[in-house]
């Protein structure tokens, strides 16, 4: 219990840094009038946004949280579900509107900074991104420690090893609440900033051929907002969703491995915990590692990113041996060696993104090529080279969990699938999970200050700061380019281990719900009865029938495919029609509002931000509930087996097409900048206007569906662990 | 035995009533010199790339076949399966050649007879599409009976049961023959027409701003010649597979599911057989229903067409009743009932298939609206409406699955996964796939009929007869449509009930390898031992831990997924640099031969169709060799466990991944279309504009990527099929 308190201890370091560099910044001045007075216009739009989201947001949660405390007024749950489902919603809202704020206030401040130099900029931008960062770790570890001392302290000490797994299983249920919650953030701040970004790039660059943030662009504030909810609020709560998941689906396969070892099954409950404690600290070094000399190069402040990362990730890779041989692991090493296949693999399938992304390879530069034979050849070598991108990820993946798999095992190759292995090697696989996210604080610091960079450039470009102004915002956007790669190859590849793991707790709540209902023993076909508290994975795999021969399971890998593919289709269309009605106004304003185009008047920059809010609110809903539903429903009409087919064919397929989708657009995004770097015919080149529609498609693919993706898989694995009470007393099949 | 007779009498009067309407076909006129010399480039195009496409094809299975007899020498497979693989890409090869041997005479007559009247024009059409249609099924019938006479003559009389089980499971491989001929059909030719396709457009219509196979346009004959040989022979290959392996892989479940009782083994490995038998009879009496008065309008025609297609559906319905009452199964209804849902499956995919693409229905005239505002929102909301499209025959597919199944094993909802339900709920499956596919004389006619009437259209304008000629031409293509949308649906329906069904047969030929090599006992952990020759599909999930929570089946489900991904980008990517060159060569000879644009001089449409065919040639291999290489790897690196995974992974995503990619290629076609009709400003409208660019973006994917992936998905179990021996002797985990 000792090494516990280290994890309310670094929730309380993280959150007292992050406040200290808050305080730090807002002590940095905002501007010339012209430039507070947009950045203002940029935070009112954003905060009016997030309190539209969490209006809606909360009335999901209060109808989810009464259907849950019917669910334990029947017993087909317990009672401290609701509670913690709604307080996984509430921190993962607070960490979104801390970054947001910090974020809407930093923009401005960044660019007057870098009117000094470039490297006070970087230092705004990246510490503010760094508030997101630590924001999203202190609380989730406080959540986490904080439940963990309720529940040790009220639940009854029935049987110790049976205790610590109805903590554990009953903490997951705060992961749904946080799961919920970002994925309205992903769907509804991907529809927001996608609606105008699209909308404002389709008239304003398109049609009436001004540049890029352009004041006279009436959806210039809208799209500046939209950096703000989608990849600022929309990315924290994701990743503060990844980063719960992973820790507490780890800390309950722990409770499972280790049910027959009591004194061995507390550490291995507290392991994940007090590794991402260690990160949090040493994100928090990394952090004050990113610092150059005034007159640094952008080379060196490069190096100077790098380092913070790098630093950081080498460091919990040597602590995760000293961490795990304290907590008395007998396979100390090999876990140890889990962890790393998890960082190495976020690792590597950043380099993959970056590879097939930037315009510095060949990937990007043949798209950029094909736009010489017009936009058609844009979107198809875009789409081929997104397709075939997803060899990398994959590949990795596929040899983490090999990997994490059998070192936690120690290589038994023999008994791979065993009883007793499987429950070790699948909290192998969970452990690189947090090995991956557990420097979450410095690796989301890298990409929540790419908005803040980009709305600086934003803001100086409004303001019509000097041209030496927004190339330096670009080069401060551009440089977190490389870091924002790594970030993202941590989230999908963490998003998919971490399913992988929930799939694992989802049958240890079928366990607790079926020990719930008074089903003790289970009996099998042949006669033979085992304990249901003591039926291995194994013993369930054989009793719920969980073979690939299955009709149900297959059925249920169908569907799940098919929820990957319709939650994508649904977000698009969004999308497609929120930018509709976003050109709409547009356009009625240039018609009807005389001298917009000269400069002579003002826009109406708030009606285009109601535009984008109303658009993102009407919209989120139905995928939402849909990927809420799905999981329940599935269960209801084939049981334990469909919902497996249902979980593991939405993350094999959810998977890669939210890679094919991410690097699709990030490759077109790129090959835009690089004929707008002058090469090819450069800005205003036929070539340039086919990348243009390249980028555009590419917006939702990048910003809106493919992110929503990786919550999609994870949210469905959560929903069923919710429900699983459920499924166990009812199911047609 | 007796019914046995009706396989090879089915197949001797499909051959003969093929001739019979070659011959008919043949004896009509021509046309003008010019008709004939245009239809003799068409033709001679056509030809020689299918002589250049079987030269490669031939070596592949000359080097696959001298495996396979290695393996044969090494006691892993059997002396039979090379002549078996042989003979099955021999027949499929011969069919597409004959198929677009009577295409391509036929279009110019079509074009003639049209000069006349409509209704002799479709009645060449059409015919000559049934001429297709029976060779495909009467050469499948051919092969499938004669190897069934001659294994069961030559195989020695082990044990009956057994023995039933050695000849099924071998003449599944003459499966794999044919898959790896659909497979480069479907991919060289699909490389070929959209190369040609998007070439002759992107610089004629979109830079020259010609029309359509206008005769200046150098690539216009290679687009004609395209449409012969992805959309005939490589339609015919595909679909030549589809029915080879339904029937193939029902009968091997069906040897293994009445294993102990030898009466009705024999039927059960006859019934598909039969079933599709009295199918040919059907879509025979159907063909000739076919026909109209001399003066019908279009609607008669269609309903004319449409009543041939579903009398041949009704009545096939009917007579499985018959046929599996008198071949004595005691759940000869249930069993009806399975084939019935297979064939209402593939009219409501149809219908799904149809309401999502035709320009009649709300989605399609959406896309269309999008075009206002430019080629992004186009390609956006075909895309969304693509995604959105699969859950149509998902859910049916799923559907058909479960009802399928559980009819078959008489609604025993209780024991739904018990042994015996297992190898008889799965026949229920693999025999639903079959009735989807049992009239497919006469379905595939009105699909190969569609691009005879478009190049009887393409000769009518280069040879600039009247406009009244090419309007009736156009009126015969978009009638084909909504048959061919049904068509479609057959064709996905079918591969995804098949490869589940050779997921199964994967299993029963594992079983073979394990007695070959002389492990004929399996224990378990818990010390239990099951003969192999005895063990049901239950033991062997169970021996090879082919569960949900096996890292080496997840694995596997993650590379399956990345497979059909990785495929689609490299056939995109293919496309995409065939179609550059192409682009590169028109540019030049509109450029260097003086007069072109002017009429004067004809451009060398040769060197065009050189172009394409040395594209297609090139490129095809490498995403063919991946299907075939990645299941060997995988079965060696993660044994068993890992290639059901691979199956299972690759089934759930390239099946639903099909769907989009053909529903979004539909959409974006019919949408343009629609614009094409007058809607939204009409021709040369800047709607128009946006529409051609999704129309050129959706050339590969319903025509190259989409279509390919439903061979992927069938090949990747056929390789494992006969690789099955390599992967029992030898995998590291």
């Amino acid at each position: 219990m000792n090494y516990f308190y280290l994890v309310p201890a670094a929730s309380v370091a993280a959150l007292f840094f992050a406040f200290y560099f808050y305080r730090k910044m807002m002590k940095k001045s905002e501007g010339t009038e012209k430039m507070k007075l947009i950045a203002s216009y940029v935070r009112e739009g954003a905060m009016s946004y997030l309190k539209q989201q969490y209006k809606v947001v909360t009335l999901v949660f209060i109808v989810l949280a009464l259907l849950f405390a019917t669910m334990a007024f029947f017993g087909l749950q317990n009672n401290w579900v609701p509670f913690a489902f709604l307080t996984g919603g509430f921190f993962s809202g607070l960490a979104g509107f801390f970054g947001m704020k910090t974020a809407t206030y930093a923009s401005a401040r960044t660019t007057n900074a870098v009117r000094h130099s470039l490297n006070s900029g970087l230092q705004i931008a990246f510490r503010s991104g760094a508030v997101m960062g630590l924001v999203v770790v202190g609380l989730a570890l406080l959540d986490i420690s904080a439940w963990y001392l309720i529940l040790d302290f009220f639940m009854e000490d029935a049987d110790a090893g049976h205790k610590l797994i109805m903590i554990t299983t009953t903490m997951l249920t705060f992961g749904m609440g946080a799961s919920t919650q970002a994925l309205f953030a992903r769907v509804g701040g991907g529809i927001y900033t996608k609606a105008a970004d699209v909308g404002a790039d389709l008239v304003g660059k398109v049609e009436a051929g001004i540049p890029e943030d352009d004041p006279r662009n009436p959806a210039t504030i809208a799209d500046n907002v939209g950096d703000n909810v989608g990849d600022v609020a929309g990315m924290g709560a994701d990743l503060y969703e990844s980063y719960c998941g992973s820790i507490l689906s780890t800390a309950a396969l722990g409770a499972s491995a280790f049910v027959l070892n009591p004194s061995m099954q507390q550490n291995a409950v507290f392991a994940p915990m007090i590794i991402a404690a260690i990160g949090v600290f040493l994100s928090i070094l990394g952090i004050f590692l990113v610092r150059t000399k005034e007159d640094a190069s952008v080379k060196q402040l490069m190096a100077s990113l790098n380092r913070g990362v790098n630093v950081s990730a080498v460091l919990i890779a040597i602590c995760t041996f000293g961490i795990l041989y304290l907590l008395g692991f007998s396979n100390w090493v090999g876990l140890s060696f889990s962890v790393i296949a998890g960082l190495v693999a976020g690792i590597i399938i950043g380099q993959g993104t970056e590879y097939f992304t930037s315009h510095s390879y060949k990937p990007t530069r043949n798209i950029a090529n094909s736009a010489l034979t017009g936009p058609a050849t844009v979107i198809i070598s875009g789409m081929g080279t997104g397709f075939v991108s997803t060899v990398i990820p994959v590949t990795t993946i596929v040899f983490a969990i090999l990997i994490s798999y059998l070192a936690a095992i120690g290589f038994n190759v023999q008994h791979m699938v065993s009883a007793e292995s499987l429950s070790m090697g699948l909290y192998g696989i969970a452990i690189a999970a947090v090995g991956m996210l557990s420097t979450l604080g410095i690796t989301l610091a890298t990409d929540a200050y790419g908005p803040i960079a980009d709305n600086a450039g934003g803001n100086a470009e409004m303001c019509g700061l000097e041209p030496e102004v927004r190339r330096r915002t670009d080069m401060l956007d551009s440089l977190g380019n490389t870091t924002a790669a790594t970030g993202k190859g941590f989230a999908i590849g963490s998003a998919a281990l971490t399913a992988l793991a929930l799939m694992a707790s989802y049958m240890e709540e079928i366990r607790i719900g079926m020990l719930r209902l008074g089903d003790n023993v289970i009996q099998f076909a042949d006669g033979k009865t085992v304990e249901v508290a003591r039926a291995s994975f194994v013993d369930f795999m054989d009793y719920f029938e969980i073979t690939l021969m299955n009709p149900k399971v297959l059925a249920g890998i169908f569907i799940g495919s098919m929820m990957a593919f319709l939650f994508c289709g649904l977000t698009m269309g969004a999308v497609g029609r929120a930018a509709q009605k976003m050109v709409e106004e547009v356009r009625r304003q240039f018609r009807e509002i005389q001298g917009i185009l000269t400069g002579e008047s003002t826009p109406d920059y708030a009606r285009c931000v109601s535009i984008s809010t109303k658009g993102a609110q009407r919209e989120m809903l139905l995928p939402s509930l849909l990927a809420i539903i799905a999981p329940v429903f599935t269960g209801l009409l084939m049981g334990v087996a469909g919902v497996m087919g249902l979980l593991a064919g939405g993350l094999g397929a959810g998977f890669v097409l939210a890679v094919f989708m991410a690097n699709s657009g990030g490759a077109w995004d790129n090959a835009k900048k690089y004929i707008e770097e002058g090469h090819l015919g450069g800005k205003g080149s036929d070539a340039h206007k086919a990348t243009v529609v390249g980028d555009t498609v590419g917006d939702p693919f990048k910003d809106t569906s493919g992110p929503s993706l990786n919550i999609l898989i994870k949210l469905m694995s959560m929903v069923s662990i919710v429900m699983a009470g459920l499924t166990v007393a009812w199911s047609l099949l």
